[in-house]
């Protein structure tokens, strides 16, 4: 495997952030280094007719209670910490994601992506109210007035834009996803095999 | 693990097929026998407000490709040879649910679940034709008379209601479905999951 495993993200998926605190272990017991492709989430579903599943299974009985056992084996398995449900959510994540863009031309990518995940999942607030988000993202050392108003630059905009509809165009449907090279992976369960493919 | 684990089937799910497949190697490397459980997928359906798959994500693009990619490498995975589509899908398969009731009650079990699951998925016919099923199971060495016959009668009918609502009630919502003792698992990708609780 040449090219590194890619993790398509948007800051509203937890299991987006489950899989997140799983990637350090996975890279090291691997040695490669996990590409962080931000996407737009809505985008995606937009794009694909596709919805969250809380709002797919909405009513199905059992459903969400097999979703929390799911997540209560994948803290097990790969040894990270349960998210703090966001109570604002959804949480309208396009000027996050923007600003994720944003961090990386700004070469803040890394503690960009850390800062955003801590302030939806640990310490979770309304990340889609604009003084929240600088206020959260200054204390987390970061210049959040200049990201989020980076995070409105045209090329800024059309990246995002490019990097989800190219999420589409390779089999996307929804987060988190997984590529190895052409290989797709959906859905943090599938982070196994994901490391599986890395290692074979 | 004192109980055995449990798989919890229609015929009519082509992933319960290729879990059918996929067990008896499972069950040779851990040395345990599977408990096979007839439920009427329909039932469970109609208790726990769920649909297919296939009718959930019907228009959501990328989703049936990824299936698709899911059940090779599921093949790959468990060495197993991919179903021949049922072109009478969906089959309704009460009449050979309730025969599988009947097969326990003969002492003809094993025998008649590999003959339904060959007609539904290896030389797939519209089982849910009596005509059919009866002339299949007779081919397949089976009394399919007999068995469609005492599919009819009410302690029959009932065990099978009953295995339904008991299916629903331990948390199920769909097929196939495993217990590990209380812990269900759920779908043929789980099967990994299930194997390495069945050796924990």
């Amino acid at each position: 495997m040449s090219a590194s495993p890619q993790f398509l993200f948007d800051f509203g998926s937890p299991n987006a952030f489950l899989s997140h605190e799983a990637i350090p272990a996975i890279a090291a017991r691997t040695g490669v280094k996990f590409e962080y492709v931000p996407v737009l989430l809505g985008g995606i579903f937009k794009a694909t007719n596709n919805r969250s599943p809380a709002e797919t299974y909405a009513g199905v009985k059992n459903k969400r209670e097999f979703h929390q056992l799911e997540t209560e084996r994948f803290l097990r398995r790969f040894k990270v910490k349960p998210y703090a449900w966001n109570p604002n959510f959804p949480v309208n994540t396009l000027n996050l994601m923007r600003a994720a863009i944003a961090a990386q031309l700004e070469g803040v990518f890394e503690q960009y992506v850390e800062a955003a995940f801590h302030h939806m999942w640990v310490e979770p607030k309304k990340m889609d109210d604009p003084d929240v988000a600088v206020a959260a993202l200054t204390a987390s050392g970061l210049d959040g007035a200049k990201l989020l108003a980076r995070g409105q630059e045209a090329e800024v905009k059309a990246k995002l834009v490019a990097n989800t509809q190219d999420a589409v165009e390779r089999g996307a449907f929804g987060s988190p996803t997984f590529f190895v090279g052409k290989e797709m992976f959906f859905g943090k369960e599938q982070l196994r095999d994901v490391e599986e493919m890395i290692a074979s």
